[in-house]
């Protein structure tokens, strides 16, 4: 076992990483160490990448970035009770305290004391990473890297349709990234009955209909109430997952859905919404909610379930391979408006 | 049976009413003659006399104001069935087409073709009023008219317990208007463990507190955020029922709640609220809902078992009786910041 | 117009029943003449037609059987909101009173005053059926009038998957008869990831396996709950749709089921059933439900965009019509093990 | 520190226990020591205490018995977060595996390798009792020590209540055993507007009064189900929790319910349940579920709470307190039909 590893860092407040070398973590209580196969760039790395604004609060430096990977247990600490060196996995990203009362009521993906990985948190751009065993999910020896990489963003898409629960109904998602086109695809799974996506980007409107989305709508090009109204007799839809994060799309979600309609925000607003209260929570009676990752651990055994059974076709949306040395060019590519994950081999 | 009655008429788009002689109406197939022992003034019902912006949309001229209502049925139409010449009523404000997707999935009360009684429907300041007999509450003889009366905006609190469902917790009203004070009281019997309310007006926290809430809070002299979260060591209640309409509370109900806590818009905003979606609908993953009336009629059987059980209190929110032709009083004292009910007298 | 018609009239108390030359009924308040096309024979028409006990009960003879039909109006009675002369339409079986607590509630599939069409209210084996709008359904001249005849039991299916939202997760469908493979269909469009069949029917796994099914055990020959147990790595499934109506199922869907399980009812028993509470209902806290006809009208929406979206595969369930004149073919055919539903032509 | 305790042992097959000198456990990882204050006899003790049929499946002799305990840390093993010496306690019955698919989703009291404390796990009637930390729950120092050692069953009255949320509707309790009381004073609090009781024993309905039950029923002078429709007129209940276990309260139970009625068995039944599936799944719809101990630890934090407010009456339940070495009097004791929990001072 070496001593050092490379791991791409977040050492400065302002825009970029280091690659540096540091020691590999040492197991300790409860901790398993996981060679990483392979990592995947989310919109937060980005962020924590470009440093956004709204992450440079309570993060300190300097840290590993990353918190979407596929790997490997190498090294389990003592009284780990359900990992073995050897065993295939991948990661949850949040770090819950297991006391809160969040916690407590099985709800740790809403801790209120929670680390995040690559964050506040060592993350996995980086040959080894060390979590606790309560943040690892065993999976197949046979699920392609790439694939188990994205099961973290996946179980997002998921938990949005869990909370929103389509069964037999009509659904609009707005915005078509990653996760949009994910949600877009395990909808059809979960059982929306008729699928409305929108985006700005022909290119991801065709990734939509590849995910099974039933109609497309470039919302660059037409008005996107007046489109999803007339496809629906004027009724509107029962439930609209948000994935573009925009105030205009979130308005357009309350006025697309038929009263009482469900409403799921999945993509993270960077300005305060506005929105007319009286016209959709009274008169409507909307309801709206959102949903922060997954749920622990809920969510990951239907993501499990989607993955042993290949029912979904996540294939399309995995894009390039980057070796870690060359992150520069994979962060320019996975902001370069590309509907695929870009992948970081840290070997 | 005379020909003519007095009515509260609004003729003119403008602040103001007219007490004139109309005919009294005659019943139709499926309608129902009321007459009015005592009628309320609600909220909106100063809207329209004030006629502010929001009310005059969608409304034709001229036509007689008021909703809530006490009465006696004295002929009904071809082809009612279920009420007959004598019958003590109360009256729903709602009256539903009956054809469109929300009232065949038994949500009327969100009818897409929805005529408001003392709006866009004839209403109950006068002497009579014809209904069709799906608006209709059968009460007993017993029951104090003003009761009967205040059934309709009880509905409204019932309502947003039914939808917020407070059994065991801990629940804020935020506002203590009448609707908010019967909501208090409701909620004690609904199962609301510990209840926050806010006002203002040290008259109406007096008054909350006789309606069984256990803290009152002065927003205007203590921080309405730090006070509930000190009283709930830091951890904040299960369920807001935000009763004023003011952004401010909005604000403050989202900053109080737990994680996934329940969140009920029953006062209506005048202007667009702004809130932090990232904040409360993601990382808290707040279910933010509003109520429009009632439930047609699951609200009115709960409602119904409430008075007949006479387990709530609604004695002190019995306010004075004006005779009709003394409506502009009556008006005047009901926007005057009293905490009670004011009624008006047809005969 | 013609004066008389021809009906199938329960005429007796004993197997079997009558061709009749009756009057045709004339519209009244509320009522709508059709002119039925088609008519499917259902289970309970068969109980009917064999007069088994609990049919008996509760009866008035003499009365015209049927109650799944599909046809076109050609007379409205005074006061009929929705339907006008050419209107295509499918039946409701159940004429709820409206006014009974259940009605009030949006429940009037469970009126505590129903009335059954082809049992305690005359049916639909018939030139002409006389029946309250309520109960009527318009659908699109589009549509095959056997596929119309069937939506009436494709709703107790989508009921069924209403009540346990197999959203993501796995379902057991005990019993391959027509509503237990329209189950099967209707799950896989409402999100069952996975679903099992039983049956000890070779022909009726076949079929299973055309409406979708990713399992088919034959119970004749397989131990159910082995099956199911080795097939779910010993978890058991999310969901159960019992649809025999046997004791022996009813106990092999308690099994097979995760703890917290939800089992739904749909196959009507002719005996008591025993089970073992302790283990099923405190140990394992399954929740044990069942459902009657369907919802109105929230099961027949989605049953409409079904039939108009032409997502579901129902063709290979219909079976051969044979004319009115010919019932007790009909009848013989119906009772043969046949997995087709069986039509009556009436004209 | 002592190194030798005594503790109530169940040694051999058959009635009766042994009350013995025995090494105190010493800690290890995530282990917990606790001195218990004090202990009460649970129904189950008793059948523990009298070897019958059922307790004799899965068990291994020798174990110390009981598992309702109030008690004092006196020593934390390694890796313990949450508890450190001094820290009152109260104790969680089962101990969960945390592995399963059940703990995994947030169900651990439904653990499918549970084992269950003073029965598969040294218990409680003993001076120490040796825990994982997940199975105790911090108190305050102030808690008498006897409602401290009775939340463990209050939570299973609490749990039965969240599952079928009376919020404002009406509840019979079948069965006025400590749990059943605790049942009715609960579901005051949690919402239920009308609760009838029923027991054959006056002394029983005496104290379901007192415990806050608007109508008391002696089942075995009256029937039941006529007068529970009596006092509804006609209509039933919207809940029922059965907490007698006997298959006639069962029946009543299901008879007495409203359709789309919730039925929770809370009551251990000894011999399978017979019921008329058709009747009551079928054409009532009823929803008919079970509890298993409490939620861990979303029960916890209700009664958490209840304990903390002070709002329930809990003194009436609360009987003797015998010296371990009488352990043959307190059991003679608690089997005497004493409505009464009755507890041990291991001291």
């Amino acid at each position: 076992m070496p001593e050092m590893m490379k791991a791409l860092r977040k050492t400065f407040p302002g825009a970029g990483a280091e690659l540096k070398e540091i020691a590999i973590p040492r197991v300790d209580k409860g901790l398993v160490l996981v060679k990483v196969e392979i990592a995947a760039i989310c919109g937060s790395d980005q962020a924590v990448y470009r440093w956004s604004k709204n992450i440079a609060v309570n993060t300190e430096l300097p840290f590993t970035m990353g918190h979407e990977y596929c790997g490997t247990v190498v090294e389990v600490g003592d009284g780990v009770q359900n990992f073995m060196v050897g065993d295939r996995v991948v990661g949850e990203t949040h770090v819950p305290c297991g006391k809160c009362y969040m916690c407590r009521g099985g709800n740790q993906h809403l801790c209120v004391n929670m680390r995040n990985i690559g964050k506040t948190y060592q993350g996995c751009f980086a040959e080894y990473i060390l979590v606790p065993e309560s943040c690892l999910i065993k999976i197949d020896q046979t699920v392609d890297p790439r694939v188990g990489a994205i099961m973290e963003p996946l179980g997002v898409a998921v938990h949005a349709l869990q909370k929103t629960s389509p069964c037999g109904g009509t659904l609009a998602v707005l915005g078509c990234g990653p996760i949009g086109l994910m949600t877009i695809n395990a909808s059809k799974q979960m059982g929306a009955h008729t699928v409305f996506s929108t985006s700005r980007s022909p290119a991801k409107l065709k990734m939509a209909e590849k995910m099974g989305a039933d109609y497309q709508i470039n919302s660059g090009q037409e008005d996107v109430i007046d489109a999803i109204k007339a496809l629906t007799n004027g009724g509107g839809v029962d439930v609209v997952i948000e994935a573009s994060g925009s105030n205009e799309a979130f308005l357009e979600g309350l006025e697309i859905l038929k009263n009482q309609g469900r409403f799921c925000l999945l993509g993270i607003p960077t300005a305060p919404i506005q929105f007319d209260a009286d016209r959709y929570l009274i008169r409507k009676e909307l309801n709206i909610t959102g949903i922060w990752g997954r749920k622990m651990y809920s969510t990951w055994l239907l993501v499990e379930q989607f993955i042993a059974s290949g029912k979904l076709d996540l294939d399309p949306l995995l894009g390039s391979t980057y070796e870690l040395e060359d992150y520069a060019s994979a962060f320019e590519k996975a902001a370069s408006g590309t509907v695929q994950r870009i992948f970081l081999n840290p070997v």
